[in-house]
């Protein structure tokens, strides 16, 4: 114990040396918040965390989260003193094309999750622990490190019930309570009762300790591995900048590098020298998951519909849901109590093994999904598609995290009807298309919803697939495909006056809105933009060239955004003349037909603005 | 007392018969949520709070927010029988062009905030709570209802936290604990003591009652009121449906209305007879409050920079709104842990009284702002641009609440360099633009930044304001006025053969543009699009027709739904070709002026898209 004390002190020495070092070279970062942590990190990487050096992907590695992403210098040189990066690259910290970035990414393999948007790890390292406990029946543990001020993020309380809920007790979290946030003192300071007692009331054990003293820090490490049934939460007593006199405990150095010269070498000799003693680090359980097998997939069951049903888009969603789930083993499912709104209750129904219930935490929701989906899960994760705004940091940082997460959203625009405002998702589009990399499908019947689900699955990376409330007919065979990237031209003729682009319940109206057009000699185009994003430039392209260079969108959306400018920006240098129909104003309780007809998206409303621009 | 509870049990039994009637009628809703609560709503409007039935807005009226808004025939009910809104009108429930909405909404004057995103009530009476006890100095209450389900938002968390650390004596809610959700039982059923427990962890009084019980409904009500120090948080374990032996704790229950005919009479009978008996409303105090002045400002000190200088827009915005505040005196400003880089600091150090530290609990930051602007202060709610997509979901219901905030997002784009990705707001122009009647403006420099503040404040309505890091020139006179809705030539001649439409950083870079095109003697105008939400479309089509019918956008935000979008849509009909430049794929670390390249934002990308065109 006294030999392991000394080894790990040296490495947490070594690990404030590089914080220090590498954020002075960079002229930036938060070398501070690296040093209240590095016993932590030293007891954690180099004697409690078990994983395999050569294999950042190895499915039974202990897994590791920096909540506190911010931190990213110490992570780096945990790396570096575990043998797994150069130590020179250090110095190469936030440099364009380093790996090595500022806050946490991918792009640096043993970065399993982005960090950087504070409280997120913990739902992070929910979901992985869940994929430890209950999919891959793994028995790696997740160690999230948490700074004191991201306590306050709603986020942690989620993932905090929903772990004591799960009885993860493969999930452990230590808070490094170092009394200073970015501005100011934390609201708790140095109250470590505090943070202990709201977690026990959550269900986790808690343990209070001295985060720069071995002797609780290794002890407190144990008692966690040891819990049989509960998640645990370290909360350790720590300082800012500890180890360094003009840093310690100091306002004003948070993100601040200690300039090269007189202030760092005074530092780095407050600190004493690099020792270069290799650590011995414990090796994983031998392979005995089946995370590695891939996604062995066979074709998923095709749509078995009846031409004349009435089928909502979102029934579509669930009888495809159920049957990808038997198509491909490694497909989970996720919703926040709206399961039998989203209808992803009938994958539950069939898979109760492979469906995890989040209840009213939309944060976690999204959370929990990406550690699934970092854990070669494909995860649906399911809500109203209002209540994805709840989540939107987690989904932005879910595209930095490079997963491969599917979200879908039901209850899409003013067409839920008396439910009111809250209810209707109508900025959806708006939020996923500007997320890099991501996909936007939105089925207008039931066929495609079914075969957008399987190619949401097929698609590696990020997916939203928006569904419907309302009853629409079914308008294709059970036989089609439907190509991410792809349109269907739904009406057309060689007399066609203008061409229309539409989805979901909007479609409809324009083809009612075609019917009523044709028996007053107009013919009109049109198009299924069921591909949102990517959209299906040519084919607009080449709709509008045949139809007078004239395109009309309607969608039941805000009008920012959405579909049209989707529409407008595949056209946008073609000088090609876009008229959108979209919701404008604050909808209210009503109808659907009525807000339909209000907001300027129904098939009169179509007609009228067809009349009116030939 | 046997009086008063032989009252309020015939007031809770209007209640519960309103309840079902008005949803019966409607069609939809969830009368059984209405059914749970109906004996606590009874014994808080008609016996513990004091409010003036005929004005809603009177500034000492006990504030009542339902945070569980799928309860709003309850709410209605409730107002009905304190001779508010005539019994009638209660029909008329979710129909087009009532008042009384799905869920509630300020259409209807008694309801101050609008819920309906779960979650949401606690931050929403935080912000009244803090507005009454520090700004207001008023006796009022407020009192918050909340679903059980709800309570595993984390939003609920945060607003817990912040709300005991200002020792809100005068935030008083109470969980309605019928320990069903919409497609479950709840995490905790009818745990009451894990409720309590966590909310005595978070620093509130907590008591457990029966909630359908008057003997312990009122002394819990008449112990909240007497706190002096603390929030009071009172579990009421109930039953959904309580009342109706068919829907009593019943399965499937949640958001249908019971049939008109048979299922409605039976549920009647059991209920009882309506009686008609008026409650005695306890009058508010008297008005003892300032906050029926109005907006009484004068106008801001003037900007002050010289010409020569370079300052960040974050910064003009800090000084602008040190000076608003001098100016108006309403003008209160929020932060979470971000002041000392969105310089809401200034504001800080000369009105700390106005000043509210939120912590890094986004969510809280927005809601607790919604609810002060609903007590007639205009909030500024500032932090860094990428870290508002957390409370995505509250900025949208402020919107429905017409809530009169101001949000300010610092460090947008890929010019904050080396920090990374995920701390880059790329993605928050199309998050406000999708919120209808939202204002969004992008000064470019400092003078503009100052200028726009006292816009925002004198807006009635939301307004983001969109600050950056780097230090830029300053462009402007320090006299110079920017009104929404306009738009500054910055550079022209009658020879310029494309229009540069551009904001923030990419305006500088498109400065450095035109001045290397003039040395190859090509002639460009320019756009400063300050104010990207209403647009200032006549400008951009003038200057598209004196520039060939050609723009050009640059701009640091992704390239879906940002200030490119906004100036699509104002030419969309017209045939105008625009090319758009925006950060396409995921930024990384680097140096600003390596990501700008990098990204395709830069004077070196504007001077190549425009020799490509030409």
């Amino acid at each position: 114990m006294e030999n392991l004390t000394h080894f790990l002190t040296q490495k947490a020495t070594n690990l404030r040396i590089h914080s220090l070092v590498s954020t002075s070279e960079a002229g930036s970062g938060h070398p501070t918040t690296c040093l209240s942590a590095a016993d932590i990190v030293s007891a954690l990487f180099f004697h409690a965390m078990r994983y395999e050096p050569s294999d950042a992907q190895h499915p039974n590695n202990d897994r590791f989260i920096l909540s506190k992403g911010h931190a990213a210098p110490l992570l780096y040189a945990a790396y570096a003193e575990a043998g797994i990066i150069e130590t020179d690259a250090l110095l190469t910290l936030r440099q364009i094309d380093s790996i090595l970035e500022g806050h946490p990414t991918p792009r640096f393999d043993w970065t399993e999750v982005a960090t950087g948007s504070l409280g997120q790890g913990l739902s992070l390292g929910l979901g992985m622990a869940l994929n430890g406990k209950y999919l891959d029946k793994s028995d790696y543990r997740v160690y999230v490190l948490l700074g004191d001020g991201e306590i306050a993020e709603g986020s942690v309380w989620e993932a905090a019930a929903l772990a004591s809920h799960y009885s993860l007790n493969n999930l452990i979290g230590i808070v490094d309570v170092n009394a200073l946030g970015q501005s100011q003192r934390t609201m708790y300071a140095f109250d470590i009762e505090t943070y202990c007692r709201r977690f026990e009331a959550f269900g986790w054990n808690s343990i209070g300790i001295d985060g720069h003293d071995f002797d609780d820090i290794l002890p407190a490490l144990k008692q966690a591995k040891a819990s049989t049934d509960k998640p645990t939460m370290i909360v350790a007593k720590t300082l800012k900048g500890k180890g360094v006199s003009a840093l310690e405990n100091a306002d004003n150095w948070h993100g601040k590098a200690v300039p090269k010269g007189e202030e760092l070498d005074k530092a780095l000799a407050e600190l004493g020298p690099l020792t270069d003693d290799k650590p011995q680090i414990a090796s994983p359980t031998s392979v005995n998951t089946d995370s590695r097998r891939g996604f062995q997939t066979r074709p998923c069951e095709p749509p078995a519909y009846q031409p004349d049903e009435e089928v909502a888009t979102r029934g579509g969603y669930g009888t495809g849901l159920a049957k990808l789930g038997a198509a491909n083993p490694n497909v989970v499912a996720l919703d926040g109590d709206t399961k039998n709104s989203t209808y992803a209750e009938q994958f539950m129904e069939r898979y109760p093994e492979r469906y995890f219930e989040m209840f009213i935490a939309e944060q976690n929701l999204v959370g929990a999904g990406i550690g699934l989906a970092k854990r070669r899960k494909i995860p649906f994760a399911s809500t109203f598609a209002a209540f994805l705004s709840r989540a939107y940091d987690q989904v932005r940082m879910s595209a930095i995290s490079q997963a491969n997460i599917k979200y879908v959203g039901s209850h899409c625009g003013v067409s839920i009807g008396e439910d009111g405002p809250s209810q209707m998702g109508l900025e959806d589009i708006a939020m996923f298309r500007a997320i890099p990399g991501a996909v936007v499908l939105y089925p207008s019947d039931a066929v495609a919803a079914e075969r957008l689900v399987a190619e949401a699955a097929a698609y590696e990376g990020i997916v939203y697939i928006r569904t419907s409330r309302p009853q629409t007919p079914i308008l294709y065979p059970n036989e089609e495909q439907f190509p991410i990237g792809g349109s269907k031209v739904v009406r057309e003729s060689e007399n066609d006056s203008v061409t229309v682009a539409a989805a979901g319940v909007t479609l409809h109206e324009a083809l009612k809105a075609h019917d009523a057009l044709r028996d007053e000699g107009i013919h009109i185009r049109i198009l299924d933009i069921y591909s949102v994003k990517p959209i299906d430039a040519a084919a607009l392209r080449k709709a509008a060239a045949e139809t007078n260079g004239t395109l009309v969108t309607a969608e039941d959306h805000y009008s920012e955004g959405g579909l049209g400018d989707a529409v407008l920006n595949a056209v946008a240098t073609e000088g090609i003349h876009v008229h959108k129909l979209a919701v404008t104003g604050m909808p209210r309780s009503g109808k659907p037909e009525e807000l339909l007809e209000r907001h300027g998206i129904s098939a009169n409303a179509i007609v009228r603005k067809i009349k009116e621009i030939l």
